[in-house]
């Protein structure tokens, strides 16, 4: 956990640095931290260490640059067009501490900064470089990635499994295939976990918005029925939906590819996903 | 011109192709096509092809990526937390015909569209791949990008020079930086190049928004004294301006660094310059 602060830390010092307008250097702060869990840098770190993460800094890049596009997504999201929300993370949104455009174009240096921070921490050795650009790319952009996911609310018809996996899956799988390309595996292989983890967070998240109040969430709770957004606990039951997430969990485990860590591996992703269980899940029966 | 547009169609081509959200592929195109006078990514082919243009590829990916930063900033500049404008390049600016929503969301997406396309065609010579992203990274985010240059707007006290050189000059220098790194040469004794056409842009700029009507502009005029902005035409008089729109041709010109197409290239520059005078300054003095 440690590490991924000290990686972010590095990473914001020159963007906030001098001749940066003081607003937004401060606004960039307040978008990365305090944090919340942590959990795709955490993968990236996971999945680069199952196997034997032999370049560090490569790694700490690429945990980095998921988090920071998952900051900017939350910032963007939260603005008065999308969400209009009011805490995230337990505190006042940016567009509310910093006015709305601070609070596009934080978003927006924060995404521009996912890449140099890569292409900074790969220029002495650029193999890698353009296969962590794309991953990170496809991850984000579109077609499928998180800003497509999001762009799925702009439409009429909207299937449930496509717009999950653009707006929660394709970050997740991002930070698989980033662990996996930053400690010179092949990818692809690591995509099947990155995309079980996904949807679980997902069906997790469903089931907090519908379980949990305010509070607890850091954010405003009971959204999805607000906005008549599809929700995976609502379709399937709460019991359902608790029974999806244990199957998950054990199709992510199984994934696993081979590599000197697994086994550590498979500890770690069951303890996250059950991390995932909102507490309240307790009284229902899977 | 022909060139341009080939290479920006090619590289939107996959962005917005199956499983992308229709209405976000439809506003990604609308961004970007038609468009403007591209005097951005003509700038990285003029400089590219002064120096020989040894990988074509290179700066067709080097142009497209500068322009798509470019569109992004236009769509998230044009949104109704900044300019609220409600035309841009002659038709109805992305938020008033796509919702808000799609028009942040296409700006994050053309910034990620544009790493993308450099990645793609460095991939298989990633050896200047590095530079080019810190190249655009640099251009566009915190501290000193356009970014960067539109986040002074919310600050209190504001240079003119900070300002308009981070506002404006910035992606200038970074189109004369990428085409010659494209090209394979030491990027930065191309920037003063890119600092000179940027701010005679800016300065032809500030004069087109003192002087023409909205239907000359293709967007909103006198905006600059409407929002208490700097502008350099207000500040030196026309005739001031006038003068040192000419001082800084003379200075573009004369930066050019030694290579095969330098003198071809002084006279693409002065004749670029002269198309930013706006028409009505013939009848001023300088």
């Amino acid at each position: 956990m440690e590490r991924v602060e000290k990686a972010l830390e590095a990473a914001l010092m020159e963007a906030g640095g001098a001749n940066c307008p003081p607003l937004l250097a401060s606004a960039l702060r307040y978008a990365v931290f305090p944090g919340g869990h942590r959990i795709r840098p955490q993968i990236v770190l996971a999945v680069a260490m199952a196997c034997g993460d032999p370049n560090p800094h490569h790694t700490d890049a690429a945990a980095s640059a998921i988090e920071f596009m998952h900051c900017a997504s939350l910032v963007h999201d939260d603005l008065p067009a999308f969400d209009d929300a009011p805490i995230r993370r337990g505190k006042p949104t940016i567009h509310v501490e910093y006015g709305e455009p601070l609070a596009v174009l934080t978003g927006d240096a924060l995404i521009v900064l996912a890449y140099e921070t890569i292409a900074k921490a790969f220029a002495s050795d650029p193999r890698q470089l353009a296969a962590m650009i794309s991953i990170v790319s496809r991850a984000v952009g579109a077609p499928g990635g998180i800003i497509a996911g999001q762009a799925w609310e702009s439409e009429s018809t909207i299937s449930l499994v496509d717009y999950q996996r653009a707006k929660t899956g394709a970050l997740f799988a991002g930070a698989t295939l980033a662990g996996a390309a930053a400690a010179g595996r092949d990818p692809e292989p690591w995509r099947a976990l990155g995309d079980y983890i996904g949807e679980a967070y997902q069906v997790a998240d469903d089931l907090r918005d519908l379980l949990c109040d305010a509070e607890e969430l850091g954010k405003p709770a009971h959204q999805d029925e607000r906005r008549a957004r599809p929700n995976a606990a609502a379709q399937l039951g709460i019991g359902g939906a608790k029974a999806r997430l244990t199957e998950l969990a054990d199709a992510a485990a199984a994934s696993i590819p081979e590599c000197p860590g697994a086994e550590q591996l498979r500890v770690v992703i069951r303890a996250q996903t059950r991390q995932l269980f909102p507490s309240q899940l307790e009284q229902y029966a899977a």
